[in-house]
């Protein structure tokens, strides 16, 4: 029994608030039930020094999490100096998972920069912020596209992310923070919509697992991804 | 005649929505017109190390701007390894001024942090984050009475802040960005309910400034704190 | 009754000694009473990224407080690593101060850096900063002047600052540490020669001020400023 | 046709040698082809302040790689002052993993730090890290059982850890430098003797793959682990 | 032939001016010719914590150089965030050579920390510094023997030191800036008043030297050590 | 009677492994008994900003120690986030003593770093460094003239290094660490071939000595230096 009572094959309620702030070309609050990130997509005409006259655009992504997004106050990454191990993992896969579904090429000599803030934390604020890092994306690239800049879509399809987990022994779809703190094992999946993997990661906790258990996770995650690539299209209708 | 057509002595539509997140004490979005400032207030039983063992408290604050919350994207401070002199100038002048209506001896040997980020900025981010501060405080005291970790309310009054300016030589009341940027002087009041003057600074940017006009610059601000004063009693009725 | 016997109105002796140190273009050691700063003027011939191009000058400041200026030693902030809240936002307040006596057009693109460093702390240490950097300044741009880098001179006129603060209920002037560790309220004036106000800063410590106390503060920083722009005077003849 | 002239499912040779420093309770020297880790394991009697009075014990690690381990000069991290992204990242794999077979109760109140240091780079320095980190903690452990200062061994069996990617459209185990820099998608997989899964990550870099490619990888996986596990009973023996 | 007209063996002027800034326990501004340092010694009641239980004292040291000690302005090691290797190499030097003549048992669990710091620099702040922290450290012991607070003088003799180099061929004592930057050789030399050497250094800038020029440095070394002696002498007495 | 039983003026095995890693223009591990380091030497065609366009190089060094090269566990500087002063005088040391060295012109307008790597500490590590750093150097060079892109050795002599001191009253060469952690003093000296001297430093640590003891001291440098050369000569043949 899951202790927000969800069926295990069943995610928390998708929120997606489009142009949530005004300045960012593209930006998004998404919520996966109480976990709420803030997503801004920004578009700067220029690359990283590795890129620069290769005629190529560039995808990339920071994560911070407010101090008091959780349970109990956090020290501001700001204040300590440096931002944790856990912060870099986590904005490093969620730039590499947007940049799978980007021909660069196509988007030509820019970066564009997301953004994703943790307003409030209850477990998958990584899976969130990828899935809402799709929808800041098209925004701004919807934007490149009407003013002309952009005349082909660089985005080749959609990407969303959901964790999964061995909780009590069983496999459970999307992790609130208290299945999260206890599980066995934890992972998180990062698919496209014509059913590809970008990115599959699981990882024990307190329990090792077979490969039963990983394929088994990796059909949940294909749920869960279902549902938020509905979401993800209704909010840039 | 100021861009947002206002009248000098205009303040923006002054927006407090309480309890916006669910983990802190106290929370609030407070905004100024297109300024949006999350501030949440975090109890701690414990107090910084020049304090132990005194019975006392302490408020103290820290402040934040998320990289996209301006008009073009700036560098997030924990990937730059440190706070700018700004943002440190920021939050000491917030502590200070809600420290001015605690008493730290009712407070009792606990710190109360108040965190302000901002998710989107329009000007007068540091005033809005005071007067949104207080509501944060207010429902985070509000907390420890209910639950009889305190008896009598170590809050004493209320207090609001708003930036008043010279703007093309005229002295008007919370300026936004296009007239922060503009602005021949810009100060930043804070005030107690009771009339007193918790902080007053002003600033010559383009132009130095008179006697008579900072006078005129405290007596906008008194208006302006007025109305967040009521707005701040109908969020925390 | 002040601790060190002085009428209310009263500043403490100021000494200005030019040309203490003979690398930089400008330099002054400047006393008020036993608050002792070195500073140095430097011209380099280049400025900021920000105004590269713009055929428009800079002035900006540092400043920094000897381990042992002080009553108890403090850490080096170089041993730190970092430079605190309270030093980034007094080398702020005295850049901005100084910019607001000099035409940038008319100095040209170089950069003049002002380096005030406390060799004695005894209170004011900001405002003797400012004091002593307008003569370092004032010698620097003389030199430029007498070797024919500039023909007009970019000082439009005498910026000088003073502490004032409520002491025992009491305005007082120009405080020294006794008073201003036990101030309730205390501020700081930077004025110019034509009685114009740079910037006026007034904070409550231990009790809040009403406006006539800031009205009698901002009286007594002229005073004070008055004596200090005649030092000034006849340190520059 | 791999550049190494290797069939698909070949790992590079397997050089462990135990012992190769004099100070650490556990040392080795674990090659995987020309990729040569020194990995050293010290006990410290005293753990995290996380864990202190609990009577468990903990074992973390912490990577790095010699500025010229590889093909070009890297920055010295300690020059740099900070750790990239990308080292945390492995280090808190390396400590995950071998976390997954050391019974922390059995360990006792003590700390076990695995320090592997990439002397020559040539791709799966990560997975040669773990696969040697454990030749070091048993050595470590076997002198804490030898002194008597264990009486029941903590450790509960074998991990090792190897790579596997798809290659120009072939899945192939163990990749090399020339083979990890092109191809399609690569992970990491960490094994345990009795054949369940501490970590499995499998990331696109150029394409994205399917179910089948990522349990295809997972065999070839299972593969190499056992011939590192041969190699590792070898060793300590 | 020296630029300042000096002999080969003749020191610049030495001039000490004891009890400079009032609040450190000792205090002194020495200068070797137009290079002024500013020493101070605080005396704190603790020790590191190497030492602490251990009934022995330290005496450790601090360097800094103002930005625009020099020719050209340096930028501040606080604002670049970390001490170069000079800087921690000198003040590494400054502290052993003090430690050499102060007999910890009887200095007690106390520490002294002697800051040096360079108010203008011509060449040999080192040296100056070692020379200053001698009489700093000797007037913030006598008031501990004068107060009470020790019976027994911890200081067993006078240090000194002074720089030599070859200059354009030929040994010399006391390099200033504008020797120093062209010297083939140069050398520290830390003698006590007794003889012996706390430390001798002697590096080849343009040119290597042989055995022969070393101890003509040592004996040039001996010469301006028994004048910095002298003025030691005169300036505690 | 030293603790390893050798002769006052006895080196330790003296070995010397060319070519240790196969990325780096050249490279050695260097051991003096166990003390053991690996340098690489890494050509860059760059110079650092202060020689650009000079027709000049340069060479520098880098050194670092693995946290468990000691007997006890040292904190891993990259983790620390800056390098200890000892760190940098050791490297600020080896650059110089190799450049002595090295004609600048003849080397062309290119930077080759010495990275000197503790792999195991028994003292006397950054003499080893010294030592082996010629060789790795003299291996780059050697490639750099067979490649065509030298025609000229810009090397000028074998440069080399040992430790001397004064252990319980007696003058030793090489000491290990069990002497350097006791010794009166300790000095390190660099040698050239041609018998002149580099760098000569020797520190009191426990005893004052005089100038009959320093003379003792080189002169066992000299016969270490002897032996060393000879080894170098060996490796490169």
């Amino acid at each position: 029994m899951r202790p927000s009572g969800r069926a295990p094959d069943q995610m928390r309620a998708i929120t997606i608030e489009p142009r949530f702030t005004r300045h960012a070309e593209g930006s998004v609050l998404i919520g996966f039930g109480d976990t709420k990130v803030l997503v801004t997509a920004s578009i700067e005409e220029r690359v990283p020094p590795f890129l620069r006259g290769k005629g190529e655009g560039w995808v990339t992504a920071e994560y911070g999490m407010l101090p008091r997004a959780t349970h109990t106050r956090g020290n501001r990454e700001a204040a300590k100096g440096k931002q944790s191990g856990r912060t870099q993992e986590i904005q490093r896969l969620i730039g590499r998972s947007l940049r799978s579904v980007v021909d660069m090429k196509l988007l030509g000599e820019r970066q564009i920069v997301l953004d994703c803030d943790v307003i409030q934390a209850d477990g998958g604020t990584r899976t969130a912020s990828i899935s809402g890092a799709w929808v800041a994306l098209r925004l701004a690239v919807d934007g490149l596209l009407k003013s002309g800049k952009l005349t082909t879509d660089p985005i080749t399809q959609k990407v969303a992310a959901v964790s999964c987990g061995i909780y009590k022994g069983t496999p459970v779809l999307d992790l609130d923070y208290d299945e999260d703190s206890a599980a066995d094992a934890d992972g998180n999946f990062v698919l496209l919509e014509n059913g590809n993997i970008a990115e599959a990661q699981a990882t024990a906790e307190h329990a090792t697992y077979d490969e039963e258990a990983l394929l088994r996770l990796l059909r949940l995650a294909r749920m869960g991804c279902g549902d938020i690539f509905r979401a993800q299209a209704e909010a840039v209708k």
